[in-house]
């Protein structure tokens, strides 16, 4: 079982809100995370692959292909952005850090080069608050049966 | 699988002690955390939570309300005290970072809202050592959690 | 020579944006940090203060009772806001990390109890991008000449 | 289930080459980590043990027995040293960070003392560049199944 | 101006206590840093040192000597102690972030090999809190140290 | 005054080494640090700027520009390079962390655009080393006299 973690950064502006929820609801849920005009954050992605390593290269993905990869088709598209407004496959995603972690694996999951999986997403938006997400059906042993 | 991770941090002293050992014991085995005046730490606690994505509010847990149970059940107790003298219940535990990941986990387990559940408790007490615990029969599926 | 440091954090959203430039100007001067939907960052702040030491507190400053000033005063006004548009003492101020330390070392200088003096304010916006000012005429030396 | 887990830092230089390959092949696959001279990194080494909480001490492994194992047996060999070119048990592999994850698990497995168990070593080689080895038949559950 | 910083790390124990006022006043003034069986911290401390470059080993100190000294003179007696019981050389000191600062200072000021000065110590206790002092006549010219 | 901090980074190997010293005596001064075959690190790298507020762009000196420079005349001369072996402007130096850091303050200072003035050079090369330099005669008043 080999994991090769990968951390990407962008600087992004978000404001956590439903819409079917009223001014007061919203408030009430979200506090000041609700704030109309929105705050911001500098999030810490770590990309989570594993796969089987590669004799030649002596790596379970090729770090530099990788990396033009995630820059081109999340990056890019969030970093100095307002993640509400300006990212059009967050439309209609409260973005929150589970959800964000949700989306950008399902965007990331089918991109991976070479024979590695992305088995998860760790997206951190502040000192002390982190989501994880490890898809619903993981390509590769995660899990090993205690018995 | 969804996690949740949120960190909370505090300043105590302790000194690792074992009541059944003598002096000469104690200090063979704990040797300068065994100090009879005790020293101390910042600590760093992470929760590692899990659970179904609420689709209102897009979060595993309301981290507002999650964090007001830590504060008073737990980091009101433990901050700026004697982990050894100061904790009714940590009396009679000798306070190694495994004996005080898992007297967490097993404070806190009970008091999670909603329904996310407690999979975790991560508890760094100095640069180069940390604990986790992560309970005896976890309702949810654990993945090895790392940094 | 004495100083005390003291960090406070805050999330906000920002765009840099000069009112006076046409569009393609804004954009060619600040580029992506000229997003019309703004940016974020995880701020922090520290306060540079000096002054005698307090015998009997052996303190420069009481911490306790400057927290409560910076955060009534200052993290209140700026976290989990967006700065053009949130704040009125920000206003018409374009909020780079130079104008922002200038204008929190404005507001916090004349509010800091006791005898100690605000020497001076960082503001760390990114992991590599921070600003410094020290005030324009400092009350306490900055620095000893040589000879 | 309860870890344990123990951080080591080392400095060392290495270059990433396969011997197998032309002088083109290794730069189109490593690129600048084929720098012929070598370059280096600050490792930081994190082990992942597991094992019974023993009673007596509070503890799963004694952390002074374990640090004194690890210093003897790979610290000194690797810290400020050239990876390719200094080590006899890393003789003929190319030093990414998955292959010495796999070789520093490999090696410190047996010997680890007392009942607990090297579960996994991660091995960060810069900001934004890790890998993780669990071992091909780890002794203990590195998860718990759901259903 | 050239400088060397060298950081060293303990861990303490410590109450914030004035034996001249009684403990109604030590609480109002200390709050909790005042209880009684007292708390701890993880200490960074920095040491800032000055003078000409040797040109031989292109140092301002050797590293190893002042390590020596350091680990020797100071760290030895504070790591894993409880500051206001078990340090000599603190006896009578409050021992807050500024006065430890001072005392360090004092202490290791005359012990600096070779033609370095010591400039300053800046202290660290937490997160967000520390302390810096840089003497009553520096031989060098100090320049404000910041992060 | 005003300061405007930027940070980069980059991985390289160095040896220690004295060419006039026989193979004792640099043994001797630079112990481990002296290994023939080199080691490495992550250095990280803070250029410190002052000078007047451009009105127009509330910055120091512009990011974007800045960047560029120090990415084609140092970064790309130093990263994932042998420091001994691999740089013109470093050769018959002695890579200390005073050295660099005297070496790439003299390299970039000509460099800055606008109005905007290297003052010093922050490098640090482990979490425990760190050399700054402020040039022999600073153009802007670093240092406010003391009485």
């Amino acid at each position: 079982v080999l994991y090769l973690k990968r951390r990407y950064g962008f600087s992004a502006a978000h404001r956590l809100f439903n819409a079917s929820f009223d001014d007061a609801k919203n408030w009430k849920v979200f506090e000041k995370c609700n704030n109309p005009n929105g705050h911001g954050h500098n999030y810490e992605l770590e990309l989570i692959l594993s796969g089987p390593l590669d004799a030649d290269s002596g790596m379970v993905v090729n770090i530099l292909d990788l990396d033009q990869i995630v820059e081109e088709q999340l990056i890019e598209h969030v970093d100095h952005k307002h993640l509400n407004l300006d990212v059009p496959f967050l439309q209609g995603i409260n973005p929150t850090a589970e959800n964000l972690a949700i989306a950008f694996y399902e965007r990331l999951h089918p991109l991976i080069p070479g024979k590695a999986v992305l088995v998860g997403v760790r997206l951190q938006e502040s000192k002390n608050n982190l989501a994880e997400y490890y898809g619903q059906a993981p390509a590769v042993p995660l899990v090993l049966q205690t018995s």
